[in-house]
C-alpha cells in the first residue's frame, strides 16, 4: 500500500470507475445512489471506491446521516499535476522536433508540376 | 490490475521509488546499476520497478544485451496531465476565493494608528 500522499493520489486515480466518479462530481455534489446509477454497480462496490477516494482526500462527504453527498476536493489533483508539470518540456520538445521534421519534409518537396 | 492505459500510468506513478527513477531519467539515460545506486536497493528490486514503468510505456530500454540503458518516455505523462487539466479550474477557483477572502480581510483592517 502506498503511504505518501502523492502515491495515494495516483493509486486512487488508477481506476476508470474512480475517475468516472470524480468526473461526475465535477458537475456537483452527489449521493452514493446517484453515483452508483451509471455504473450498474452495487452500492457496496461504489462505497468501496468512495472510501479509496476519501482516504486520498479527493472527495469529502457531508455529515447528514442519511444523505451524505460526496463532493470533489481538488487539492490532491493539483499536487499530482504539479509533479507531472516537471516533465512537460519532454513532450513539448518531442512536439517541437516533430514540427521541425514536418517543416523539413515540406521544404524538400519538389515544386508542383504544372498540368499538361 | 488496471487494464486501460491511463490506469496503468497512474498505477506506475503510485510509488515513490518509481517516481524517483523517472526523475533520475529526466537527466538522461541510465543503466539499471546506475538507477539502483541511490536507493540502496537490490538490482532485482529495481528491475521489478523498471518492468512496471516499461509496461506503462514510461521508459524504453536499449537493445544492447549487457548495457541496456533506460530512457524516459513522456507520452503517458502527457496523457495523465491532459486528464488532470480538466480539473484545473477547481483549484484555480479555490485560490481565487482565498485571494478574495484575504483582500476582504485586508480592507476591513482598521487604519494604522500613528505612533505617539
Amino acid at each position: 500500500m502506498p503511504s505518501d500522499a502523492l502515491s495515494t493520489t495516483f493509486a486512487a486515480l488508477a481506476d476508470p470507475t474512480r475517475r468516472a466518479i470524480l468526473a461526475r462530481l465535477a458537475d456537483g455534489a452527489a449521493t452514493v445512489g446517484e453515483l452508483a446509477e451509471p455504473f450498474a454497480m452495487s452500492l457496496p462496490a461504489v462505497s468501496k471506491h468512495l472510501k479509496v477516494l476519501e482516504r486520498a482526500g479527493l472527495i469529502a462527504r457531508g455529515r447528514a446521516a442519511q444523505w451524505r453527498p460526496c463532493q470533489l476536493q481538488a487539492g490532491p489533483l493539483r499536487d499530482a499535476t504539479d509533479w507531472l508539470e516537471d516533465y512537460r518540456h519532454f513532450w513539448d520538445e518531442s512536439l517541437d522536433r516533430l514540427d521541425a521534421y514536418l517543416k523539413d519534409l515540406d521544404s524538400r518537396k519538389p515544386p508542383k508540376r504544372k498540368k499538361r
